[in-house]
């Protein structure tokens, strides 16, 4: 079955931040991509309901929310504010319509060596959140992040991990696969095959290029990598996953470039990935 | 009980191969360093037989050989040529009377993106090596390395995967645990209880350093970054390991400093890690 443009989705990002989310979505309209998934920063330019309008007026649909977490902390005073600014989060991806909230759950408490400790404060923060997000109807989407973040971004680094999270809180979690994150895992079928379509809540792509000259911004475009994105979207597919697939570069290159021309090139790669 | 400096080794790639192997050795024994881990660059400026001469004359151990390994190849020219220079790697190891043979298995070929078959060439590949490796007593070591080398340095990139190459290829056969490249497994207690003494052959430490600003030379002296190192060699210790730990720092900082500062800050962080 060839691939169609209303199964992409453009997490903004991508874009470099130089457009407003009202622009993207019309260039997206344009071009047929189905989907958007807006940053919280853009929600401080263009409130969550007025984005909402947007969205649906264009005729197309918000994947998700980037992006809530960073729920590790050092004391009462950070857990606090870290549990406030979650509760925020979701209930701006409610009134976006964002079915999914991202969670970056955070790496290692400034000045601490014990990732066990910080994966039981994830789990802990998250239980803390379930009962406002079922309230609202949002999923937590856990992101496992590449282990080259383990110490400052996301003390989960696999799927199973994020899966074995989401076992310990509750059902209105799922995780989020992105291929830049978790293309070189062995068990990554199998973490698939657990997860299931009821808790894959989001699936993002990007490509891992050689060499990579920057931890952060250095990720390819669709194609331009070594990553085998047509075989993980089988295993997507395969796991029962019908959502849309979005599109997360965060590059250095591309945020510099004219998003016209980031929009039309991911829209052919995708189309091209056979 | 305190710690020696009889159980550490230097890996002479933390030195930044500015001094001869000779005068490495003899630094170490002033110091009361146990061992040392050369890489094959070495063996070409002193033979390996005299090299092993000088080791032993100065009471010190050799660890371990750098390195062997890059089996992944794209045609039978270069499945070829890999396996002589492997087969060379373990001769020069015997000669060295180094016990042990570090193997980096490589990434993908070029121009391909499948790393089952990267993985399975890799199985492969050692299974052809492994009477060789027999008939000299030198054991084969796979290193697991940090999954952001996947794509160019080593398709094996955790502890279980390493010993499933082990378990598929024979006794020949033992893992690396090199703290920098799993410190953030969450399999990692599970891995080291199923290698065992017997399969554990090695084990390198070196520090994560928040922000890492190069994928190849930032890594960070004992105790400068967030591994749990002294948690990590309980664990090591229980898995019934009682060889010396390799202190490996690939540094562009480090490899730029006077040797002699570097020896003595690596003995120090040694003691000192509790």
């Amino acid at each position: 079955m060839p691939r169609r443009l209303d199964q992409l989705a453009i997490n903004t990002a991508t874009l470099g931040f130089q457009w407003p989310l009202e622009r993207i979505v019309e260039a997206c309209a344009r071009l047929g991509i189905g989907g958007v998934a807006p940053w919280r920063r853009e929600l401080t330019e263009v409130p969550a309901a007025r984005a909402a309008r947007l969205v649906r007026d264009a005729g197309l649909t918000v994947t998700s929310l980037c992006r809530g977490g960073y729920l590790v902390h050092r004391d009462a005073a950070e857990r606090a504010a870290r549990l406030d600014d979650n509760r925020r989060a979701i209930d701006e991806a409610a009134a976006l319509g964002a079915p999914v909230l991202c969670i970056v759950v955070g790496g290692l408490p400034a000045g601490t060596r014990d990732l066990a400790a910080a994966r039981a404060q994830v789990v802990a923060m998250l239980a803390l959140l379930r009962e406002h997000a079922a309230g609202t109807g949002v999923r937590l989407a856990v992101e496992p992040l590449h282990p080259m973040y383990a110490a400052d971004r996301s003390c989960i680094s696999t799927l199973a991990s994020a899966l074995d999270v989401c076992d310990a809180v509750g059902p209105e979690l799922g995780v989020m696969l992105d291929a830049y994150h978790l293309w070189w895992d062995p068990e990554l079928a199998c973490g698939l095959a657990r997860a299931g379509a009821e808790r894959l809540l989001g699936w993002q792509i990007s490509d891992w290029l050689v060499p990579t000259r920057d931890l952060l911004n250095d990720r390819g475009m669709i194609g331009d990598g070594v990553i085998d994105l047509a075989g993980l979207d089988r295993l997507v597919t395969a796991s029962g996953h019908t959502g849309l697939v979005e599109v997360e570069i965060f590059s250095t290159d591309w945020a510099g470039r004219d998003p016209a021309l980031t929009l039309r090139t991911c829209a052919q790669r995708y189309l091209a990935l056979g």
